[in-house]
């Protein structure tokens, strides 16, 4: 019965371990407030994060993270990308043996440009980790924790840790597949969200269904630009961890995103917002991030760039979506060409 | 200024006629009922299907076919697929002059699983027809006819009658691009209908959001494959007439293939949802056409055929999202291959 430790007692880390403990694994689930862990452990809800769910009685929640540890043969992150260096140093300094990473967070790093699992091979030391495999796609922890059907996927560079992953989770209710593409299924489920931000922008200055599935489309078209440029697979976002996780972040009520970009395009301040969600809104540094690599990429990603004006330059979001919308322009052909280096463009006539 | 006549006055063909009349050409909008025209002529309303809609004065209604086709340089046919021959019949017996001819109805014929733009081709001699166009996207009626942001495209083999039509609807709030894949865009915009109906057939049964973004990830797997196989371009369906509209079709309250399929999920019958609905339901008749052509193409198209089942052969609606949803299966890759003669399979490893 492998041991299982899960950093983050959020909405997300909590529904992934309840995936695991009904998988039969021993999941020891970590979090920052001792209350919370007492909670877990006596009443076996975590009602700040998944209200109403009542959680597998043989999941153990500590809030020492020696503790959590201690015999654990994977270790799954599911901290804000923000807090993941602090976090993997703390790991580091109490791990005596190699385990897998496994980390189910969504961003990029500002100024580094990183994925999540490349901020895991800067920090851990080789001799610490057997593998780092993300765990990503279509996925809101309320439907999860309720047991309601998901499909996910699991990447690796190393496609046998990335499938000791898959056997972890894989259930009736929770479908693991498999993505040798480790590049794009980190770069399509960390952008989505800067896409999820500008479709509840969108609503939130009253514009309808259809400027939100131009917006998505086109969204999913500059992710995939850059996505390619650093190496990614173009399959690899038409599929669950691209198009999938996408979908479900514009178009659900659950998104936090959403919700964020819905309260800015309704008036309210980045600041004002992010103290009333009372989290994590991955979204906003990731479209700092993405905004960054593309400009240092050459990758061409309008919505980002409106979106980051709006966030850290204080435009509009009325003036921001309507240059989206864009003017009126004559025999303009849709052109998603994903970028000089693409593969695809060869198939045109 | 140009003269167009638009053939079927439901939602959709008016919300077309208004975007026509706010860019000043002179509309003519043909439908069967009397006392529609003459309440769209007099009231400048369509109450039956665009409630709280006020209309161009200058729309001009009729249900007199050979009235509504004199003088008219381009016919926009919005009929239902099922109409579409009978109504070709009337208007060759009419026509005098050649005109161009656009349509923006959805839906494959079954027994010949002939495209629109092919049925018209059969029907009209070509010594009466300059082009056939296409229109279509992600482009609720309602939204259209209140002048909401929209983004459609306007293709066809002849590239320069796609843009003749690209000029007809173009304004600052119906954007228009143009795509030379007629056959992509066809197929696209037809066989969403199917996904919209499984999408709220799961949401019927209580499946969640997470649920719906697999599905709809795989539905546009599938369309593409088939597509594909007939001769379409792979970015097409990554575009406004394929993603696009998919999402919005499978999200949005407008749609009606989404409630038709919701409906049969909570265990309604196909002939009592035709019925209350009192609405063509196009993806029922594409389901037959799309499964009929799949297994003439061996083409792989999962969700059609357990659509199909449901509709046209008795099997219960949550043993098909069952089956759909997928049994587990371990170390199962991601694999959206779009079909023996992809070329998108180059690209892998």
């Amino acid at each position: 019965m492998p041991s299982i430790t899960v950093l983050g007692a959020g909405s997300w880390g909590t529904a992934l371990s309840v995936v695991l403990a009904d998988n039969n694994h021993q999941v020891t689930l970590w979090g920052r407030s001792a209350d919370s862990a007492r909670e877990i452990n006596e009443n076996h809800t975590n009602v700040k994060y998944l209200p109403g769910v009542l959680l597998p009685e043989t999941i153990q929640a500590t809030n020492d993270l020696q503790e959590a540890l201690k015999g654990s043969d994977t270790i799954l992150l599911v901290v804000p990308t923000k807090a993941m260096r602090d976090i993997l140093k703390d790991i580091k300094s109490n791990l005596e043996r190699p385990v897998t990473f496994v980390h189910a967070s969504k961003g990029i790093e500002p100024e580094t440009y990183l994925r999540v699992s490349e901020i895991i091979e800067e920090e851990i030391p080789e001799n610490l980790r057997k593998a780092v495999v993300v765990l990503s796609g279509p996925s809101h922890a309320e439907e999860v924790s309720t047991r309601q059907p998901t499909t996910v996927t699991s990447s690796s560079v190393n496609m046998k840790a990335a499938e000791f992953v898959q056997d972890l989770f894989m259930n009736t209710n929770f479908r693991v597949y498999t993505n040798p593409d480790l590049i794009g299924v980190e770069i399509g489920g960390s952008l989505k969200n800067i896409i999820a931000l500008g479709a509840g922008m969108t609503s939130g200055l009253g514009y309808g269904d259809n400027a939100k599935a131009a917006l998505m489309t086109r969204g999913l078209a500059e992710i995939a630009r850059l996505g390619m440029k650093l190496g990614a697979k173009p399959m690899t976002f038409a599929g669950l961890s691209g198009l999938g996780d996408l979908i479900v972040t514009c178009t659900s009520v659950h998104s936090r995103n959403w919700r964020a970009g819905n309260m800015i395009g309704k008036g309210r301040t980045v600041p004002e917002v992010l103290e009333e969600m009372g989290m994590v809104v991955e979204g906003i540094r990731t479209t700092k991030a993405a905004y960054q690599l593309a400009s240092l990429e050459k990758v061409d990603m309008p919505i980002t760039s409106g979106l980051y004006d709006v966030l850290f330059n204080g435009k509009e979001p009325e003036a921001a979506v309507e240059e989206l919308m864009g003017r009126v322009k004559k025999h303009e052909v849709e052109d998603l060409k994903l970028g000089e280096t693409d593969p695809l463009n060869d198939m045109e006539p």
